[in-house]
């Protein structure tokens, strides 16, 4: 069963458009969708004012939802190793505030965050985003992959923990 | 002419050891060490927690010193992915420290760091930690090169902002 009060946020996080979701358990295991959205950050900013924006937007997150778990998706190197390094800013600022919080950190494979959502390891960003508006169907179609994304790894977690209980 | 009232802090950051200086620019240009040592970082902790154990640790040497600068050295992709967003974590934890105390940051690739301390950018971390020793005669050899790798960036920073001016 599904810790009833948890609280978990899932960041999909980057320097250009950090999706992320709020997702809650309820009584008899529900889970409702308390918010999801996607942070832009301006390229005319630095690096470092984007982190530290990036930082206080989501302390906030983590104070005005009174936040219990954190889910993350274990990013993997592409053809750009400095845009890999600067996600790493990023995951790093999202460890600081878990680990100043106390809160558990979820973390999963994008297959594993697919197969759990979709059925299969190998699903699309489309084939998510479908999946993720069935479930929620009072859903907006967001106009980003980041946030069906986020979602998608917020529910690989929950359901992740539904099977360990 | 060096900035007088200039203190720098440069951090070679690690979830092991990061090494550390901070160096002052005094009157008439003169430079002198204020600290240099190296944080260690128990691999019985978790990663948050050494992220946070980090972020305390430099956010108090940015106040104890009331530092002015902060300088890094460029990391490169090495053979493991992993370990290299890992130091991104740290970076992003620096990045947010001087973003919000509005330090400006110095950052130099490895081969700028020795060509500026030794002469050659393909110089050893030997040949560099001699030259630092005869650089600063009553620094007492330290156990690990972070340490005087950290000296390195800090000096190649100061003189680098000399030849600017």
């Amino acid at each position: 069963m599904l810790k009833p009060g948890t609280k978990l946020l899932a960041v999909d996080p980057s320097l250009v458009a950090s999706g992320f979701s709020v997702l809650q358990v309820g009584d008899r295991s529900t889970i409702s969708m308390l918010e999801c959205s996607y942070l832009p950050l301006s390229s005319s900013k630095t690096v470092g004012d984007r982190v530290a924006l990036f930082h206080d937007f989501f302390a906030n997150k983590l104070h005005q939802w009174q936040i219990t778990d954190l889910a993350l998706e274990t990013p993997f190197l592409g053809k750009n190793a400095q845009n890999f390094l600067k996600l790493g800013y990023l995951r790093g600022v999202l460890l600081l505030l878990a680990a100043k919080g106390q809160l558990p950190v979820h973390e999963f494979t994008p297959t594993q965050v697919k197969q759990a959502v979709t059925g299969t390891g190998g699903a699309s960003k489309e084939q998510v985003a479908h999946m993720i508006l069935k479930l929620f169907p009072r859903m907006v179609k967001p106009e980003k992959h980041d946030v069906t994304d986020a979602v998608a790894v917020a529910l690989c977690a929950l359901w992740h923990q539904k099977r360990l209980v």
